[in-house]
C-alpha cells in the first residue's frame, strides 16, 4: 500500500479538503499512475452534491485523469515506466460479457466499476484522479499521444469520448448536418470533433456569449436556443443533435429540428424529470431520439488518437488544488472556457492531513 | 364525371348511411378502380369520430383498397383494363421534393393529398374507399399478385406496409428479436412479416386470448403484458419492438426490454398524452425511440410482392356494407379475427340516396 495525497468533500455542499488516501500494491497488470492533471467533470458535482442519493462519504471524485507511469507490474506489456497514460470514468467491470468481449465495457451485462464512488471486485470502495497517484489495470487504461500537454488530454477521457462516440455511431461525417446542443466542457470537444469528421456544426447554445470560440473550434454556425425563430430556421434541417446539456430541454423544439431519419442523440443522465414529447413529432421524418452512456476502452484509445492526428484536444484552465470550491461554482454559473482542470503537483504544498479512514469515522 | 354509391358518417358517432358520390373524369395517368373490398382501419374510426378536430363531414373513410381496373386514361402504362389493383392512405404528394424523387412520398416535404378527408391539387375534397368505385393516378396505385385474395389483400395497403417499413427499416431478419407490441390488424401482419424476414418474434398483447394464432401466424413466443414477470424475463432482450398500439403505454417498462443498439418504434400517431420517458433508460444499452409514417408507394409494391412470395396475407372478416357501425363498435371492443373488410358489392343492393351534396348542406 502506498499513502498519497488527495482532496474529499464530506458531505453535500461541503467544502473540499485536504486527505490522505491509500493506492492498493500493484498487481500483475497494474499500472502506477503519477497523476499530473485531473479535470472537473459535471458529474463530480452530481456525486459531490449527492444529487442522486449514491454518495459514499468521504468522496475523492475525478475521472478524467492524465499523468506518467511510474511503476508496472509483472504482466504489463502495453505502458512502461515513463509513458504517459490516461484514466476514464471506468476502471472495471467483469470481462467476461459479450459486451466486454467486445470492447464496449461502458455496457458490461456484469459490474461496471467506476473510477470513483464504486465498489470494486476486491470489494474496497474506489477513490478518482483528485489525488496524487492512482493504480489502475493496464486494461482500462489508455496511452497518451506525444502531441497533446497533459493538461488538454485529462477531460478527453470522460467530455471527449462521451462526445466522440455518438458522433461516431450515429455517423457523423462529411455530408451530415451535425448540431451540437450546449457549448461547455463537452460541447466544445463536440464541435472539434464533428468537425474534424467532415461533418457540418452548428452550435445550438443558450446564448451567442461563446461564439467566437465556437467558430475558432471549427463550428459553421451557431445560434441563440433563446430565439425562437431559431426553431423555424432550422427545422427538419439535422442529421444529428447530440445534446451536452444535464437539464431537461423542450423536446418537441429540437425533435422538430430533425431531419429524415435524423436522431437526437442524450448524453446526460442528469435530468430530473422525464422526457416528454410527442409521438407524431417521431412520426415525422421517422425520426429517432436515442441515449448512449460514454464510450468503452478502445473507443476511448481511438478517440485520444484521432483527436491527436486532427489537432484536437480539450480547452482549459488549470487551478490549483485549493480552488475546487470555486471552481465548482464557476461550473455550476456555465462560467469557465471549457474545463477546469486541477493540477495536482499542487497538492504536495499541503503538510500533514487527515488520513480519509478518519474523516470517514467523523462522517459516519 | 361518374357517379358511384358510397357510405359515409355525417358527424362524430353518427350511424353510416348510403349515399352518392362523384368520381372525376380520368386524367391520362388515371386508373379507374372497381372496388371489391376497403378494409376498415382504425384510423377510420379516429376521423369518423374526429378525435383529432380536423373531419370534415360527410366523411367517406377507406385507404385500404382493393380491387379491378375498369379503364384506364391515355398515358397509363402501369396497369391494363382487368388489372388487380390497390390504394392505401395517400392518393397524392407533391411528386417534386427530394422525398418523393427517393420514393419516400410519406415524408413528402410538399402536400400529400391522402385518400379520404384531404384537399387534393385540383382542390376538391377526397372521398375514400367506402365506394363502389375510385379514380386514382397510377403512380399511387400498386399491382395486386394473383395468389392473394382481394378481401386478403385490402388490409395490406395500409395495416400491411405500415408495419413492413419499420420491419425493413430497422433490419428485422435473421439473428434479430423482434416484438410485436400489440395483436390486432396491424400487429397480426407483423408478425407473419417479421417472421417471413426470418427474425425471432415475440408477440406482446393485453391478453392471451389469440395466443394460438399468434403461434399459428408465425410467433415464436407470445407473452401477456399484464404479467409483470414478463417485463423482468424480457428485459434487455429485444432489439426492435413495432409498437401497434394506438394508445399510451408505459414507455420505460417497454423500453427496458430493448437490449444493446435495441429500438422501440411507434407507428401510430393517435397517442393522446405525450410519451413519457426516462432519460437514463436509454442511454442503458445505447437504446433508441422512434416513429415511422406507414410507407413509400415502391415499398407499397415491394411489401404487397414479398407477402405474395411467402404466403402472407391478412386474416380477415368480410362485411356488408350495413354493418360498418356494428364493426366499429367490435374494433373498439378488440373484437376482430383480425381486420374487417367491407365487401363493395352489397352497395348495389341500396336503392337511391342522397347526393353527398345534399347531406353535406344539411350538415353545414
Amino acid at each position: 500500500m502506498i499513502t498519497v495525497k488527495a482532496r474529499c468533500t464530506c458531505g453535500p455542499h461541503q467544502p473540499f479538503q485536504a486527505t490522505e488516501i491509500e493506492r492498493r500494491d500493484l498487481r500483475p497488470y497494474d499500472i502506477l499512475i503519477d497523476i499530473a492533471y485531473a479535470g472537473i467533470c459535471h458529474t463530480d458535482l452530481h456525486y459531490a452534491h449527492d444529487d442522486k442519493q449514491r454518495t459514499v462519504f468521504p468522496l475523492v471524485p475525478g475521472h478524467e485523469i492524465a499523468g506518467i507511469v511510474s511503476a508496472v507490474g509483472s504482466g504489463v506489456t502495453k505502458f512502461a515506466v515513463g509513458d504517459r497514460a490516461g484514466m476514464g470514468v471506468m476502471c472495471d467491470s467483469c470481462r467476461t460479457c459479450e459486451r466486454c468481449k467486445e470492447g464496449l465495457e461502458q455496457y458490461c451485462t456484469g459490474k461496471r466499476v467506476l473510477t470513483y464512488n464504486s465498489i470494486g471486485y476486491d470489494g474496497e470502495l474506489t477513490y478518482g484522479g483528485y489525488s496524487e497517484k492512482i493504480v489502475a489495470d493496464e486494461r482500462y487504461a489508455v496511452r497518451i499521444p506525444k502531441s497533446i500537454p497533459l493538461e488538454n488530454a485529462a477531460p478527453m477521457f470522460c467530455a471527449g469520448v462521451t462526445v466522440y462516440s455518438p458522433l461516431r455511431q450515429w455517423k457523423a461525417g462529411p455530408g451530415k448536418r451535425v448540431a451540437i446542443l450546449g457549448f461547455g466542457g463537452l460541447g466544445h470537444l463536440g464541435v472539434q470533433i464533428a468537425s474534424a469528421m467532415g461533418a457540418h456544426v452548428t452550435v445550438l447554445d443558450l446564448s451567442l456569449a461563446k461564439q467566437d470560440d465556437g467558430f475558432r473550434l471549427g463550428a459553421d454556425d451557431y445560434r441563440c436556443t433563446t430565439d425562437p425563430t431559431v426553431f423555424k430556421d432550422l427545422a427538419s434541417s439535422f442529421d444529428l443533435i447530440v445534446s451536452t446539456v444535464p437539464v431537461n430541454v423542450d423536446m418537441d423544439a429540437y425533435i422538430g429540428l430533425l431531419a429524415l431519419d435524423g436522431t437526437f442523440v442524450n448524453i446526460s443522465s442528469s435530468q430530473q424529470k422525464p422526457l416528454s414529447l410527442s409521438s407524431v413529432n417521431l412520426l415525422t421524418n421517422r425520426r429517432s431520439l436515442a441515449g448512449t452512456r460514454s464510450g468503452g476502452i478502445a473507443e476511448t484509445q481511438e478517440m485520444i488518437d484521432f483527436c491527436a492526428e486532427h489537432g484536437v484536444m480539450a480547452q482549459v484552465e488549470v487551478i490549483g488544488a485549493d480552488a475546487i470550491d470555486e471552481a465548482y461554482q464557476r461550473v455550476l454559473a456555465g462560467d469557465v472556457r471549457f474545463r477546469f482542470v486541477i493540477d495536482v503537483a499542487t497538492m504536495s504544498d499541503t503538510k500533514a492531513a487527515p488520513p480519509i479512514a478518519e474523516l470517514k469515522a467523523i462522517v459516519a
